[in-house]
């Protein structure tokens, strides 16, 4: 009885929010039109503008009334669409709000005194830092000319310590991914004893996406490696906290310590019908992939060197310091990357929607002509 | 002009899934009236079956729309709902999703070779197994002719090498709680350097509640202690993943390296708008009170010995291993906890609504008569 009576206090609530909803709807209509008025543009954090599956949302919707119970057949269900979709074996998928967890519990599960961890700078660090916290050694490789994996000197890093190589493909800050038959070549070349973590984050935004550059399906031939992937980025759900690491299960057991539980009901839902919704994901990509050309074209006739951007964001040289850049910057309503050291006279800027990057390319002239970078 | 696109798409979204909702209201209505077809009673992992508050749904429906970014203002807002709602700084807290990551963060920070936490048996071990797992000890005392707490020989059982006091109250699985006042003593008398952890999972629907019981206004005395609560249990929020640790920031940054993420932006909304619900709230405890009671009477009357029960459970004395009484009682569609070690002889029963724990005596009595427990 009491069950029934908070039944019917949903379907209220239910009715009310179909109103809430298309207005808000409405709004945000109004405020992508309406640039004066809107808060600054947002490319700081590598956030999706171009927003999420409308499928995603429906499921989600439709879960909203479930969730007085731990997900059960949602995380089952999420596994199963993860496994036909990268073609690996379900029990070597373990479900993460995000992929970052996969990164902690990787670092926490193989850091030790006198271990070492190889990489790359400027390059992504939350495997490393947590690695180097635990007592591990970071032995770091400097990028190529062009901002990009030099594999042969990631290899000659190597040494009888090292018990992982992180990938991060693309490379973040920089957007740069190495040719995927060399990579592939050295993941199955490098000593079977050290792990190769893949971190493609980023990975179905490159040329050719994650068919032409995934690791994962490598994972079939036994390496001991593991590959990361998050739905925040092409997928455009980083407020949902959705993604997974994949490896066999005997390292996915190395790492069962340090986990804290899974995404959350509405995540894996989201999650799991944004798989299915592969039409969107294309739609996404393309968005991505005009936008970043369009930036791109502006920038090279400018005369501004860039690393070649594969990721949802773009590494600039603006020859100054990138905190006074984002200070500069923000004074004209755009938020930009931070620091990359050591690399601080380089900024990241993430790809937001066409209209967006019209009003960076705008701020950017201005700021870089006033300090000299640029001839006005 | 594609952001657009995807607007409109979300519209179309929105108007269709207001139907669909409205059909699972009424479909939902229907499963629990209609037993016969229903699938097994779910009374076995402590979920809230009374549901969670209307007004935390309508938030997480108004901001479906934005978990294309990440949760930021979200965050500072549940925060600043915790800390109100607790009364402790809003530096105090940790959101996490559920109240499991800050029991494991703990295990992993205070771990060590040599090194000891205290608890009882039975009790909830997530903690204490971590702890076990990374090289720690762990000192177990038994519980009272009562199931509860003996606090004075776990002040015995602290030694030098006690590093945390981990109080789950109340218990899991008995579900007793101590005297407030003698709790509060002892955890004012204990080593200085000893953690207190004090796990409060179920603390909301302890008759008193925690205006009452929680240690949480003793943070404000500076104590070396760390309090978790969780909104899966009286808030009925189990699959949304929320919950929060409490601790002087000192403790806070010894636990951050080990830090996976927050709730993600849904769960924090969702949370925020629960806090606020103080009518639900109360709604859900008063709900849980009258069917524990209701439970209770019936058991008392058939001479079946249990443990006082102050959480959503009722630990009982069925005389079967449990494995083998969950088997029974899943083959009359009810399905029941899992074994606690060492008292293998007793059930550990969630408290469902009215109509599934009138299901669930029906069936026990049959299975208790079967099997000579009970005279029929």
């Amino acid at each position: 009885m009491l069950f029934l009576q908070n039944v019917s206090k949903y379907a209220r609530v239910l009715a009310a929010t179909g109103a809430i909803l298309a207005t808000n709807a409405v709004f945000a209509q109004h405020e992508v039109d309406d640039s004066a008025d809107a808060g600054p543009v947002k490319i700081s954090g590598n956030e999706n503008a171009f927003g999420y599956s409308p499928a995603a949302m429906t499921a989600m919707m439709q879960s909203l009334g479930g969730i007085n119970r731990y997900a059960r057949t949602q995380a089952e269900d999420f596994v199963a669409a993860v496994a036909a979709h990268e073609k690996v074996p379900a029990n070597f998928i373990l479900p993460t709000p995000g992929s970052g967890p996969v990164l902690s519990m990787t670092a926490l599960a193989y850091a030790a005194p006198g271990k070492n961890v190889v990489t790359v700078t400027p390059g992504y660090t939350q495997l490393t830092n947590l690695f180097a916290s635990q007592g591990g050694t970071v032995k770091s490789v400097p990028l190529n000319e062009n901002l990009a994996y030099d594999l042969k000197a990631i290899e000659a890093a190597i040494d009888k310590d090292t018990v992982i190589v992180y990938i991060c493909n693309p490379n973040n800050p920089t957007g740069t991914v190495p040719d995927p038959e060399e990579l592939k070549a050295f993941v199955r070349r490098i000593p079977k004893n050290v792990l190769i973590f893949a971190d493609e984050a980023y990975l179905e935004l490159a040329p050719g996406g994650v068919e032409k550059h995934s690791l994962a399906p490598l994972l079939n031939e036994g390496l001991n490696m593991i590959v990361s992937r998050t739905m925040s980025k092409a997928y455009g759900m980083a407020g949902l906290r959705v993604g997974y690491g994949m490896a066999k299960p005997e390292i996915l057991t190395k790492l069962r310590p340090y986990y804290q539980g899974g995404p959350n009901l509405l995540a894996l839902v989201g999650g799991t019908a944004a798989i299915l919704d592969k039409e969107f994901l294309a739609e996404n990509i393309a968005n991505y992939a005009k936008v970043r050309e369009m930036v791109t074209k502006e920038l090279a006739g400018l005369g501004i060197k860039f690393a070649e951007p594969n990721g949802s964001f773009i590494f600039m040289e603006t020859g100054i310091e990138a905190v006074e850049f984002q200070k500069l910057m923000l004074a004209e309503k755009i938020e930009v990357g931070r620091p990359f050291a050591p690399m601080t006279k380089w900024a990241r800027v993430s790809i937001g929607t066409e209209d967006e990057m019209k009003r960076f390319l705008v701020a950017f002239k201005k700021v870089m002509t006033a300090q000299g970078k640029l001839k006005g």
